[in-house]
């Protein structure tokens, strides 16, 4: 039974984590300004709800902190910029003063999208990636990386114990129907019966990983003893540990909207194709040989599972 | 006659700036921790200095600020990677919101740091770089990256009027002796009649930008007309103007040494070699065309020149 904290626990991965840790018995506060999460996803849970911004110094004291609190969606995420990269920047080095003034154990959310467009395939963690510091994802994608380094130099100043983890394209209950995602969206047409839109032929690949094996990845992460991470990471030259944690298995986004018929019977929905537009989000797909080898962890769940448990999270919103 | 705040004034480019502003009758106050800078460099000018962290909000009103502080050798930089880190975002956050508050124009020295361990040569602005988000590099790099998206997005939130400069490899009077620059250190050997040491066979190449140059390129920058630089950068896709300011003139450094040994006949030093170091830095050369193409800018003091104006100074350290 621990004292836990998740920032951004109002968003999709928060709303799963917390009722993840809830049924194992810890005791859990959310912190969320609700700027993208929704009191919704909460309803009925016995946890602490604290409203309030990230960027503000954070009261209390816990045992872990899931530190999920950011904009993650490019609609979203590019609404506020200045919002956006100081929440990356000021939300993460607010939870790590609480971890150096407590002793938390910390789980950052980093993200893929520090790969950028990336120029190796699959990723791995040592791979630097390839990222504009002066576009639109830039807000994003540079404030996320420099939140990695601000980890990686409050863990080798301070000692926090603080573990990254680069979550790639994941899906699952609790998502934000207006995300604008290619699953939420596919499940939300078929239900109501519209066209189903994929861009060119349908035949870019996508990687999707189901919720609930990236909240297991969190838990064996957080569960695994300093000692043991550090001995692994030393060895690869970091002074940090940090795992990608993503699906490996590629469909073309084709599949999925098949995938997401199949499910479905009774839609009336069928295909629509449309012009593929110019900032096409760019292939991303996780190496996890180090997760695996690590902590033992590798996704479980095939996406017509992981689909089928969607669903009727999707069908309540309606 | 403008009143202008160089922040980092009193380091080695910030020195040598408050004394060409003030020569153009221009009113200095320079703000520094002096963390790094030094105030002998600031001796005898007629300037304001405020001892201020820069990461402290910023009072009083000023047409033009040059936002220069940020220990930027790696011995300074990465003695607290923390306070690099933060003096790069929350300082350069502080002269923004000055900015925004006054409508002052602003230059952001952003450095060639940026493109990292670069796979394209020369280096053009819209080139991305190749950086680490977890060495001991970081702090300074990702601070840097981060800093130009932060520009960027106080320019298209607040029309704040900032322009970044990419700053080079460069050299001069008023560096400090103790920064471990080749140039500081060959200059400093042959002074003092010691072995003047290269590394491996002294045939690594280097670009060296006399500070002087340097000036010439802030000034011509910061003079341009705001619809100008727009205009041209418009063209470019891109909303913030940046520009590389660096001699694209490659050195071996054995043939710097042997410059120096040349204007120092009288100097008893000889050359050692000594084995390259596996950190030795990495090359970097500046693609300077779109300076050239908007400013009419581009360095023109020979190396040996320049070296015969840097001599003096350390003489005078000694």
């Amino acid at each position: 039974m621990a004292s836990i904290l998740i920032t951004g626990g109002a968003g999709f991965i928060g709303a799963n984590l917390a009722r993840r840790l809830i049924e194992a018995g810890h005791t859990v506060t959310v912190l969320d300004n609700l700027y993208t999460g929704r009191k919704s996803e909460l309803e009925g849970l016995p946890l602490t709800l604290l409203e309030r911004d990230v960027r503000e110094p954070i009261p209390g004291e816990y045992d872990w902190i899931f530190n999920l609190a950011c904009p993650a969606s490019p609609p979203h995420y590019q609404r506020e910029p200045l919002f956006t990269l100081t929440t990356s920047i000021d939300g993460l080095r607010n939870v790590l003063e609480l971890a150096k003034r407590t002793g938390a154990r910390v789980l950052h959310a980093s993200t893929s999208e520090i790969y950028g467009d990336p120029l190796v395939h699959p990723q791995p963690e040592p791979y630097w990636g390839h990222v504009n510091t002066l576009g639109i994802r830039s807000c994003y994608d540079e404030g996320k990386r420099v939140a990695e380094t601000m980890a990686l130099e409050y863990r080798r100043t301070y000692g926090v114990d603080v573990r990254l983890v680069r979550i790639f394209n994941t899906y699952g209950p609790h998502m934000d129907p207006k995300d604008g995602r290619v699953v939420s969206n596919f499940i939300l047409q078929a239900l109501r019966n519209e066209p189903i839109t994929l861009y060119g032929e349908g035949q870019q690949t996508r990687s999707f990983q189901f919720v609930e094996d990236l909240l297991n990845g969190f838990m064996t992460y957080m569960e695994a003893p300093k000692e043991k991470l550090e001995a692994f990471f030393r060895e690869k030259g970091l002074d940090i540990p940090v795992f990608n944690m993503g699906n490996p298995g590629e469909f073309t986004v084709r599949e999925l909207a098949e995938e997401v018929l199949k499910l479905l019977p009774e839609s009336t929905s069928t295909m629509v194709f449309r012009p593929l537009p110019g900032d096409d989000p760019k292939r991303r797909k996780p190496d996890i040989a180090w997760a695996k080898a690590c902590l033992g962890w590798e996704p479980r769940i095939p996406l017509r599972e992981g689909l089928a448990k969607t669903i009727p999270y999707f069908r309540g919103t309606l």
